[in-house]
């Protein structure tokens, strides 16, 4: 299945000189989904994981459908503030200031062998940031599983001492 | 099995007063997420259902589950400002304030048929714009999915001209 057909392409979102490739097309459609899990399920053994953590809020996404055809838990790494109880969060920098991504510290058991998902890997940050977070509650980060890699911006590099798949390129 | 058991409380979060249910343990357990799965299941029949529309975005978790068990398409319904393309959205009255809540204007069909999910229902402030927004790009809202339903808060009367299915009861 040829699925760059099924991302879409907008100039300048959200802003000025940026092309968002938006994946909702996939989500659309049905058979693309199947053939995501797919591609996935060939690269990461379900022996191999326990959970899958999705970055939000379109990583919660890709985490919960593969944790459903998986029969694993799913976690959600989140922005600042959403989160009730113990947490642990980790501030990154952006491209205009700080980010925050934190997650309950209850979230993950000592040694569960972790799939972080999310749509698309740009510059790293996110990704390096949630393996930090996972590993920090004493989790173990299996790999990455991403649909879209916008390989000009070698993101590849902040999380080049894991496993990392994605289904497309740019 | 016993679903509240899996649903955490929380005293005053997001602020002062509010106990926040939490539906996190039952996404860090498979055979909970299945039984959630299987209790839908016994209310919307797959024939029935077209697309699985999830709320930003722990509803995203909801929907994205369900469509990929019935394999059935999944579609965002997003806070303002975070989809690409053309629109459609819509603006309704929070406790303190306005919300607003966007679809893309291609992400449904005409006549799809669609069941809007969630975590939770409070006040029904959002599933009542999350069902205008469905309609306003012409497909059919098939009815409600949520994990919890806050019953004093009485949201069903926003949405008592659709089929509401909720696992668990305050």
């Amino acid at each position: 299945m040829n699925l760059k057909r099924r991302i879409a392409e907008y100039s300048n979102f959200p802003k000025k000189g940026i092309l968002f490739r938006d994946f909702s097309p996939i989500l659309g459609d049905p058979s693309a989904m199947s053939f995501v899990v797919e591609e996935f399920s060939k690269q990461f053994h379900p022996r191999d994981v326990d959970v899958f953590a999705g970055i939000e809020s379109r990583g919660f996404i890709v985490a919960s459908i593969l944790a459903q055809k998986y029969s694993k838990g799913m976690v959600m790494l989140r922005k600042e503030g959403k989160l009730p109880g113990k947490t642990v969060k980790t501030s990154y920098t952006i491209e205009y200031g700080k980010a925050v991504l934190e997650i309950q510290k209850n979230a993950l058991k000592e040694g569960e062998r972790v799939v972080i998902c999310d749509d698309l890997l740009a510059t790293g940050g996110t990704a390096k940031t949630a393996a930090k977070l996972v590993e920090r509650i004493g989790a173990k980060v299996v790999g990455f599983a991403f649909i879209i890699e916008l390989t000009d911006l070698n993101g590849i590099k902040e999380i080049n001492n894991y496993k990392t798949v994605s289904l497309v390129q740019y």
